[in-house]
């Protein structure tokens, strides 16, 4: 590839993504940035909406015709350009600009199958990793609270590696979620330090797992909506050290024995 | 408490502690550090060696006096001072340093009950995470290959939340320890992505369950000691964008299923 062939990013773009690693700057253009071969490639073959693609030439002479016409725009840049823009120490190959989906929230789409409610979880890789196992066992919808860290946070992406394309992440008020769900016979399980283990339980094919603040637990103005309280069992005897599983592993570790009898 | 109480930390101390941060000085000097009240509070009541104290004189009178008498060494300092010794941004009340635990490594341990086997696992977060959750479903030893992550890592020890007091973690050769496990009749389980789904699976009393590193999976040299290949099963059909599940999220949902029987 002849090295005219790349360009070089204005300092008007370059502000402009490395605005986008702020929430408010990605609410104002209702894009997020994506980053790295694999994530791309996905995001090209999706129905997400790819606004710009920056990458280094080979990147872009990788891709097949058909994904690559699917990028609004497409700047060919030298490696040290994306240094430049990227969010991360070490930058990948290429770096997206994509367009926010506008996926309408409605109760009836969390109430049709088993969702996830999230209570002011405030760790990225938390979130992201979350999302991962829920498009791992199915799970296509998560309502979190507005002060819940934001999914379209980099280190949030980065750790869905890419389960970010199938499930949809919606905040929203849950008290008026969760109300609703009871007013409409929907199960709220609440994970708990206390309760019933979840050990062969069979859940309702509908149903929100409600999960809380990695420190805090399940806010006090949630709880009343619980309908079942569930524990994940642990090894019998004091032992100390230990008060409860990390957010994301209690997640998982939920979602596993939830589905294990739809899949 | 009058601010004279207060003591400067030397500049030696403050290199050394600095120092810490980094594996082949606590390797050295057979020390590594802990910060944060509550898990300071938890390694004084514990097994420990507790070398240093160093925190805020409000710390130091909270803490009842026979814990205090087992720390070796205790300096009251100024909020300013644990700044400039701190890995954190934004560091708590207290830094300790503590002695490296001196525990014999034998197979004959590891083959006593389920233990887990990790394979090049980079990401401070996740083996601090899969040793909280070994504690929580009663996991007490963990071997690693030599190039996984040092469980002395300060992010390691953040993300385990105390578990850690609970976890053994041994460094060895894994080609050895699973061909051992093997001339003894001690089933080995491979986390695959092809292979028995887990579910309802009774697995021994006695088994090592392997994972392999975040992007590669388990290594060539070690898949041959599998003698079960076990999988965590997803939902049905083509998904795109989901490889596999975060290993932390493996390692806690085959312990959760694998200690069913037994707690």
């Amino acid at each position: 590839m002849a090295p005219d062939y790349h360009k070089t990013v204005s300092k008007n773009v370059r502000n402009y993504i490395i605005s986008l690693q702020k929430k408010r700057s990605r609410e104002e253009h209702r894009v997020f940035v994506i980053e790295g071969d694999k994530l791309i490639r996905e995001f090209l073959a999706s129905d997400f909406s790819v606004v710009s693609l920056i990458a280094k030439p080979e990147f872009i002479s990788s891709l097949q015709p058909e994904l690559l016409e699917k990028a609004g725009e497409v700047i060919p840049v030298r490696y040290e350009e994306l240094k430049k823009i990227s969010s991360m120490v070490t930058p990948h190959n290429a770096i997206a600009v994509i367009r926010m989906p506008d996926i309408k929230f409605s109760t009836a789409r969390i109430f049709r199958s088993l969702s996830l409610a999230l209570d002011t979880i405030q760790d990225p890789g938390n979130l992201g990793t979350i999302i991962r196992a829920a498009a791992w066992f199915g799970i296509r919808n998560i309502i979190c609270t507005e002060n819940c860290v934001d999914v379209y946070n980099p280190k949030v992406i980065q750790a869905t590696m890419g389960a970010f394309i199938n499930v949809n992440v919606f905040y929203t008020d849950l008290v008026v979620s969760l109300k609703k769900a009871r007013e409409n016979n929907i199960p709220v399980y609440g994970a708990m330090l206390e309760g019933t283990e979840i050990y062969g339980q069979q859940p309702d094919k509908r149903g929100i797992v409600l999960l809380g603040n990695e420190s805090k637990g399940i806010s006090g103005n949630l709880l009343s909506f619980v309908s079942h309280r569930i524990v994940i069992p642990r090894i019998k005897g004091q032992i100390t050290g230990i008060e409860s599983l990390n957010v994301g592993m209690a997640a998982s570790i939920i979602m596993y024995e939830f589905t294990r009898k739809k899949n």
